[in-house]
């Protein structure tokens, strides 16, 4: 495969040093999630900022950028090699219109703003958390105008996470959502409610886990190569294939929680362990974008997740673990009440339908935030607003409300649109699954996943960052990302639940 | 306190910066150790190299090199200030003599040796484990002729750990405990022996484990800022002194193993969370030696913990979690169970007195590989040699020879000493703190370890790397490391225990 390039063998090592900086911090960042000690946050802080400072200047040196321009003029590097360094190079771009000093600052800043956001959902007091965001919500301004932007400043910081997403491609996305969604709400609210009574049943801590490691190792999970822990906002991340780390949390009187939770995050995780180990700390070794990612995540979550075929295989697992609690419930009830359709206040326990609107709630914000048409302290106010407006209930207090997502004290602005791209492009390709494997749904049903699991190794994994987002889903499913097909994925699945004519 | 001093800034950040990486290694390595799944493994390995490099850059930098010989002769630094100078100047002068290069080739070897120890372990062999080993002492070997020596090369590896150390001042202290031990040994073996029978009743896990946070609670470890965790070798590790990292292993039939790695481990993390924290990342922050960071885990685990008064205090509450196992024992029959000396295997589970033995056999064996006149293949025959002859006995299988202590994977050659070191340190020290707080027994009957802990921290803890090992035990007792305190400690002890006429 390797053309042997002296060249090529340097920017390697680069790379992939400044890769092995990237993953340490992912360490500490996991570590800071999941075990360490409250008095420990300001020390983290410090060190994780000295490790992306570290690897900012390996990646923006001039030695590196001069490497790189070689590289890309260099005949006789074979598709692989040419493949990195295109994308090294872009990165290298990127990356070179953050000094040091900035990279540092955001880094602090998002330590601190972690810490703020922990300590204020403690106190169930947004307050606590409003001048360490004001802060980041002013670094992240400066960043985009770094970055620099065509349009909009949101589309600098949307192209971090997902490259060639705008606010021109996403405006007419959310207009969609507005128009088609409420249709299919409206529909299921005329009809009668389904019951998700089952979730809310007294479910011991120890026993969700042990079904949840159960889920995770038939879905493909390596639990030799990954984890799963407990942490306050599950996650997913990654210190190459081999070390893959997913949180879920768990409560007792909710089962649901810790059951989407975990197949999301092992969503995540299938993907981390499935990209190419040979390109470690290279751009085909990554993710492809955000919305892929979420497309995997989504993909097990919902489409398969909260499919009847799902809990054909695994409800009588689920009532070996809680015979008492399940005693009168049958698979198709779990199946309904996995389906249930209901405004909530709390995003990452929407149901598949509405959580669409809490995520064009946030995308709205963000906007209006990063663009400064927004100030942060008007936040909770047109949180409120928002959620009246298009799910018709308001927050309650502040952790129903702004301090539910951890990502703004990450600094992660442009994330969410992320999710619904996720969810659509999961949808699409699930559509693409059910032509591309003869008897899939019957392989579901008796918990075999091992097809479906190579199909997305195959399509989706291997490739790492090679193809764009919409490359990836032109090559897979023959067309680009298109809403239609998960409106009508949607209105298959609800005719089931709700009986309604979609 | 601070000159405001701009050079002096620039060095502590630059200091801070490598303290940073140095920490974020440590978390990657508490983590190695706690959670990481196996398959993680050899990307780990990277990392810790990579990191490894990167401090080690900071550190040997020629501007770094610069700043320290301007400030070493500058006038107007408060003493504080000259102090961290003059220690990073040591450590600068020490650093310089390794090669990026070298440092890398030893962290690499460090990941992959200690990996092999893990599979070696779990197959029972030491072969599975010597070719590595081999490697490891060849790397070690290397790095005494580089940091250079006038006697003995291994002097030059035991600086490392205990400044100032060396094999012409531990010949003669581990010749003293050749004549002096046997004798105590002897008159022991002469009368009945003490049972230990109550340590090897059934105690699950979980009771065990809670005991365990109770007594560390108790002795004064913060929680807040810092956690017990489970791994196959317990150890002490740091990220600052606000996140102190000590963990344990449980064996439900012999509680013994669980209570003293859990005394000893917290005595170690009250050093760590006793540090100053203002000097983070400096000289001054950092532990004295590691003979004085034994010192501490000893202290806690053979003076106190070990001690008829720490039991008076304990037994009680041992008995709550354990009224069954511990019908029929009385708080004396612990007192002196813990102290039970039997020739045996295992270091860690060794008696406070034939302990010193398993070190001068590792002493010995490293001594003769590092000058070369041991090859690694003959480490399991010396070993068996040295076992007979000082302790009557020989390992049964490499488990419970050569493969037992994880140090050699990790490098540490010259380690060991510190083990007899520390723990003569404490006798020392705690002859002299029953001197300086009055009523220190009672204190202890009654659980009452504050005062005690004050007084490590103000003559221990708070001043880091200030003085060595050698001036700080004359500071706190007047006068250098007595060996005979020790054994007068012993003969004490044994006195009680035994009724023998020591």
């Amino acid at each position: 495969m390797s053309s042997g390039n002296h060249l090529y063998t340097t920017y390697k090592t680069i790379s992939q040093k400044a890769a092995d900086i990237y993953y340490a911090s992912a360490v500490l960042g996991w570590d800071q999630e999941t075990y360490m000690p409250p008095k420990g946050a300001e020390a983290r802080g410090r060190q994780l900022a000295t490790l992306a400072s570290q690897a900012h200047e390996l990646l923006t040196s001039d030695s590196y950028g001069k490497l790189l321009a070689d590289l890309s003029k260099m005949e006789g590097l074979d598709d692989t090699e040419k493949n990195n360094v295109r994308l090294s190079a872009e990165d290298y771009e990127r990356n070179k219109k953050l000094s040091p000093e900035f990279v540092e600052e955001l880094s602090k800043q998002t330590s601190e703003c972690f810490n703020a956001w922990i300590a204020a959902r403690k106190q169930n007091d947004y307050s606590v958390f409003a001048p360490s965001l004001a802060k980041m919500i002013a670094l992240k301004r400066k960043q985009a105008d770094l970055y620099g932007f065509k349009a909009h400043p949101y589309d600098a910081l949307l192209d971090e996470y997902e490259k060639g997403a705008t606010v021109a491609m996403l405006d007419p996305l959310f207009e969609g959502i507005k128009q088609q969604l409420p249709i299919l709400l409206n529909k299921i609210k005329a009809v009668q409610q389904v019951s998700n009574d089952c979730f809310h049943r007294n479910y011991p801590k120890q026993q969700q886990w042990d079904f949840s490691i159960d889920v995770l190792k038939r879905m493909g999970f390596d639990f030799e190569a990954g984890r799963q822990d407990y942490s306050e906002h599950p996650f997913t991340t990654s210190f190459a294939p081999d070390d893959v780390r997913i949180t879920t949390r768990v409560s007792e009187d909710n089962f649901a929680s810790m059951l989407w939770s975990c197949i999301h995050e092992g969503g995540h995780g299938l993907y981390e362990q499935g990209l190419p180990a040979e390109h470690y700390g290279l751009p085909l070794g990554a993710a492809a974008s955000l919305g892929i990612h979420e497309s995997q995540s989504r993909f097990w979550e919902n489409c398969i997740g909260r499919g009847m075929g799902f809990w054909k295989y695994f409800y009588p697992q689920l009532q070996q673990y809680f015979p008492k609690q399940l005693a009168d419930i049958k698979a198709e009830d779990i199946f309904k009440a996995s389906n249930r359709v209901e405004p909530s206040l709390i995003r990452t326990e929407a149901d598949e339908l509405t959580y669409h609107f809490h995520v064009m709630i946030r995308y709205e914000i963000e906007k209006a935030l990063i663009e400064g048409s927004l100030d942060p302290a008007g936040i909770p106010a047109k949180w409120s607003e928002l959620y009246k407006h298009y799910l018709g209930i308001k927050p309650t207090d502040d952790k129903t409300g702004a301090l539910q997502d951890v990502h703004w004290s990450h600094g992660s602005f442009g994330y969410f649109p992320t999710y619904t791209l996720g969810s659509f492009y999961a949808a699409q390709f699930f559509h693409q699954v059910q032509k591309d494997i003869m008897g899939l749904q019957q392989q579901i049903e008796n918990g075999e996943f091992s097809a479906m699991l190579n199909w997305l190794r195959e399509k989706v994994h291997r490739h790492g960052r090679r193809y764009t987002s919409e490359e990836l889903c032109a090559q897979i499913t023959g067309k680009k990302l298109d809403p239609e097909e998960f409106f009508e994925y949607a209105r298959q699945k609800y005719k089931v639940v709700y009986g309604i004519d979609a």
